[in-house]
């Protein structure tokens, strides 16, 4: 699917983005531009501590898994906007080598009563890893257009 | 302050971070890599669209945000981990060579109940532009540890 619009979505409907492999020199590259802490950064001091070996930043984990959610390409002729999320959840850190991806699931699709050209759907966005662990949850909103703004639902 | 732990902190405390510059190189740098939609990576399309010239992926502009968060270097021995965050919102676009900068507001302090080396506190993080315009703003919790875990409040 790659040219929805609000009508074409519904509650309880599942995507699901490729898989992509992130390396230690991926991770050290974004956290010296956004998030130089040493867990980030120093595979050394990060293995000797409580983290034992380096973690990605959150904002890497976060921006990945949304490459790939922009890479489905669901809805280039509807997108609005993306005007926030709503609570993000790290629950495993990214560490090297591992391949993940994200699993989309619709959770509401409303009309704007105040514009009838759109609507907002709402999801959830969860990650996960190689091994099918869950290591980010949130919620996005996304507002979209209508295909035919003048029918009825 | 760069040496803080739970204690220091209390509701109502304000930090405020340096500001920096972005360029639009940097802006479709960061598109290429993790939100190519075109309003992002194409400026001669995006200045034909409703978006009126490129805009900044809302990735960039928070992980721009939270660079110069980290560069407050508030904590590094009482962080634990910054687990989630809430309610973000995108209130305008970071656009090219806009300077940024971050407020934070401490709004809440609560030590652990079953960890009594740690609390949580809880911080309303908002990112502003050069003409003082509120870009983006969102919750933040991070669990740092007590300087003297030993001690009652």
């Amino acid at each position: 699917m790659s040219n929805i619009f609000l009508e074409d979505l519904q509650p309880g409907m599942q995507f699901e983005t490729a898989r992509i492999t992130v390396d230690q020199d991926a991770i050290i590259a974004f956290a010296r531009q956004f998030d130089p802490q040493y867990f980030h950064t120093d595979p050394d001091r990060a293995s000797a501590s409580e983290f034992g070996g380096l973690i990605a930043s959150g904002f890497h984990t976060l921006a990945l898994s949304f490459r790939l959610f922009f890479d489905l390409n669901l809805w280039e002729n509807a997108i609005i906007a993306s005007p926030g999320l709503n609570d993000i959840k790290w629950l495993k850190p990214m560490r090297p080598d591992d391949t993940i991806y994200m699993k989309i699931d619709v959770t509401d699709v409303r009309r704007s009563s105040s514009k009838p050209d759109r609507g907002v759907v709402l999801m959830q966005h969860d990650t996960y890893n190689q091994r099918n662990e869950k290591i980010l949850a949130l919620e996005c909103a996304h507002v979209l257009r209508l295909r035919e703004p003048g029918r009825s639902r």
